[in-house]
């Protein structure tokens, strides 16, 4: 049961049970950033879902190839044939040489990445570092006859192609409706028809990013690159393609066009797309200039925030919603999920001290099927969220004598915690990996609150309250609760 | 004087002053790692020489752009034209994509560069992403007719370009030298002369790393990627290139007759080559079998270490001697460094809590100018480190009140310090990094201490015994001292 993996392919529009092509092998591809401009929120986003996917498939012993790219070239403002490539315009604002600015952001990128314990991907292709590949799948096409040179410039021939095969499949848009909503954009009458879409652009004389070709000195479409390296390093037909919901037309509508024309054969198996993180209601992007970056968010430092926020609960904040449901982003929000997330991980230790029984009025493998159950339900996260707060009051009633646990349960039980919380959804204890000096810390704090118990059942109120003060000499609080006394710093 | 930095050019033997060819702007191209397996200490020192000469720059305003390559592709076992790929070897032996290889490498470099506080270099280019740009050399040279196709490979002709030029003024070795030393392997034969060397090799049928040329499918020399990415990112003519001595023939030798005999002019001004770390009198290297890797220093998992070391205490080592010199690796040698490294760190703290007074006894500006004058004398870090130790005992001398420093002396004597030790030397407090808890931990052993006493006073051994019981239990140990209990962690 645990093996078989449902999941939501936009491209039949329904849920399929997901079969690799080589089994134990899964070939996964994502796109990646356009390294011009800090991580956001709407970065993060893609980036844990397809995390979840990874971990998830290598905890079921599959062996997965995971390779999300960084877009370094060829993608023009607008998202569209022409204008200026983002990376150029960012370098030459600055001054530099645009793959400094694709080294920079690459780094910063990759440092959130890591923050958010975002795991890194098997091979992470720079699209400048494909031209040569990109260059081969062009003349492909060429040769297949779904593409045209127009002056050193090649379009793909939509129009023809979608007559042998279907433009439109992916995103469900008719081609005529594409054409509709295409704009016409200075320098489009190069194209028979203004959905076809640019393989090869020459360069303009004050172009940067340019490469020889035998076409012109110029340089990819923003399109292909993906397929070209999807296919180099996952096979012509490979298992499944992520993205953002965003990116489905016209790029990776575009994506399957190219592969097919050039190969002739099925492109990706199954398409999994996130949806967005809005605010009110409006999606948060660079271009739409309503996003808050991830570091604003780690320091607190946008005037929408109250507070700093850790990359875990923002993680955390992610995964309350199903990949596929958009998340409307707010303050109130944020400091629900850091509350959830403290429960959840304050369990986990609870349950690391648990003392088992000779017993159990416990059902742990019930919660453990469930919690299966809904992760390979197209990676049901909220679902799998809620199963583990009922595992949480599970615990707690544990602790306090309400309910008992064998031992066999109970290793059962932190099994189950240990693999989904840290292992699937990446969850991490925050302040162990901020310092390597928690352990040392929580046991000096225990024997600490210990000797205050010690003192309140004593009547010594001149120890316990000289532990107080003390604690909040070093900005450390005490509150007494049902489970006893918990403690937390203060700023 | 300041900004006038003397640097030995191994192409003049002999020291020269630095005159950058735009100024404030300098260009530095630097050999970075083959990546098919971890770092180890040979690649630290050529990391670190070179992170302080971009530093230095740095600090004195200097605009620099940093290029420092990884190496995915050609560089064939025992360095020469034949044999496997050492990647693609890897990638066969452990049966995954050579471009996963390269990732997890290229990840695990950046982790321990990271841990030794290199900063990244402003560009980090891969020779698997410019395939285009030395397909692109290659023709040049055969235009410029130096060099010659044979079954679909390409070979520079070493000894036509030598009656031109002169292969062999970076090394200093004649090419009659040369010719007698290289080692005549399978396969040589298509060469014209055995000193020649491949710039496009034809691949095998087993050959994984691939791409189309005129010539052949196939794949670059491994000389060939860094004259290319070195032009590309700097210039055909660009002041400085860096790399460890080891590099000098046939590489470095090689990359001037490749770039020369494509441009016709220069290529590198300044030629800057740090020695080698020996262990016994032997390079260090991988090939030879004989390397600690830096996470075996970092843990002390190695035999030939007494404990674990930290980045900074490696780093401190290396920058203990000049970096043309050779480093003779020893246990005894790295706990000298770490003990000299806690001094000088110590003294930085000392530095900030110093007192002025109204006159100083001593002269900061001679021991300021000094320094500078050591760094700018072709980056002599031992000298610097050496001055920086004749200020520890002044700044102890003031702390015991033996020397006195006005308001603006200590001021200059902090910049000094901190410029020095954290910006030049990047070096850091270590334990600082470490652990952001320390001052919650003495915080809390100090209220626990006290509890410990008053129990003790009050003759209660049972709370005494419980917190001597309850520390042992996370590894603390309390000692009664003449000046009171002190406590510490064991192992």
């Amino acid at each position: 049961m645990e093996n078989s993996i449902s999941l939501y392919n936009t491209l039949t529009r329904k849920k399929e049970n997901f079969e690799p092509l080589n089994p134990p092998h899964v070939g996964l591809y994502v796109c990646g950033p356009t390294v011009y401009g800090d991580a956001h929120l709407g970065h993060a986003r893609p980036a844990i879902t397809f995390d979840i996917v990874f971990r998830y498939f290598q905890h079921l012993d599959y062996k997965v190839r995971y390779v999300r790219n960084i877009t370094d070239v060829g993608h023009l403002e607008n998202d569209a044939d022409e204008g200026e490539d983002k990376i150029a315009k960012k370098a030459r604002l600055e001054q530099l040489e645009p793959m400094e600015i694709v080294q920079y952001y690459t780094n910063r990128y990759h440092k959130n990445m890591e923050q958010l314990n975002v795991l890194p991907p098997s091979i992470e292709p720079h699209a400048s570092g494909h031209i040569i590949e990109q260059i081969d799948m062009i003349k492909k096409i060429l040769t297949a006859g779904y593409a045209y040179e127009k002056n050193g410039s090649v379009y793909f021939d939509v129009v023809k192609y979608d007559k042998d095969h279907n433009y439109g499949k992916l995103s469900g848009r008719s081609i005529e409706e594409a054409l509709e909503n295409t704009r016409t954009l200075a320098g489009q009458a190069e194209k028979n028809n203004q959905v076809d879409f640019a393989l090869w652009k020459k360069a303009s004389p004050e172009h940067i990013m340019r490469w020889p070709s035998p076409w012109s000195d110029g340089f990819p479409g923003w399109h292909l690159e993906c397929s070209v390296m999807g296919c180099k390093y996952l096979g012509e037909t490979f298992d499944i393609h992520g993205g953002g919901m965003d990116l489905i037309f016209p790029h990776h509508e575009s994506e399957i066009a190219q592969a097919v024309a050039a190969n002739g054969k099925d492109h990706v198996r199954y398409w999994m797309h996130n949806n967005m993180i809005t605010i009110d209601g409006q999606k948060m992007g660079k271009s739409l200039n309503n996003f808050i970056t991830l570091d604003e968010f780690f320091s607190g430092s946008h005037q929408a925030l109250s507070q700093a926020y850790s990359p875990i609960t923002i993680r955390f904040f992610i995964l309350q919603a199903h990949y596929r449901s958009t998340v409307d982003f707010s303050n109130d929000a944020l400091v629900a999920a850091e509350k959830g997330m403290t429960r959840m991980l304050t369990a986990v230790e609870t349950l690391a001290a648990l003392e088992p029984s000779e017993k159990s009025t416990v059902d742990v493998n019930a919660l453990r099927k469930k919690c299966y159950k809904a992760m390979s339900d197209d990676f049901n996260s909220p679902v799998v969220i809620a199963h583990l707060f009922d595992g949480v009051k599970m615990i707690n009633s544990i602790k306090d004598g309400k309910e008992q646990i064998t031992t066999a349960d109970l290793e059962v039980l932190r099994k189950l915690y240990n693999d989904f919380v840290f292992d699937i959804l990446g969850l991490r204890m925050e302040t162990k990996e901020a310092s390597g000096n928690d352990e040392v810390v929580d046991g000096l704090m225990e024997l600490i609150l210990d000797m205050r118990k010690q003192a309140k059942e004593n009547k010594d109120w001149g120890t316990a309250d000289k532990i107080r003060d003390g604690l909040k000499s070093i900005k450390i609080e005490v509150k007494d609760t049902r489970e006893g006394a918990v403690w937390n710093t203060i700023d």
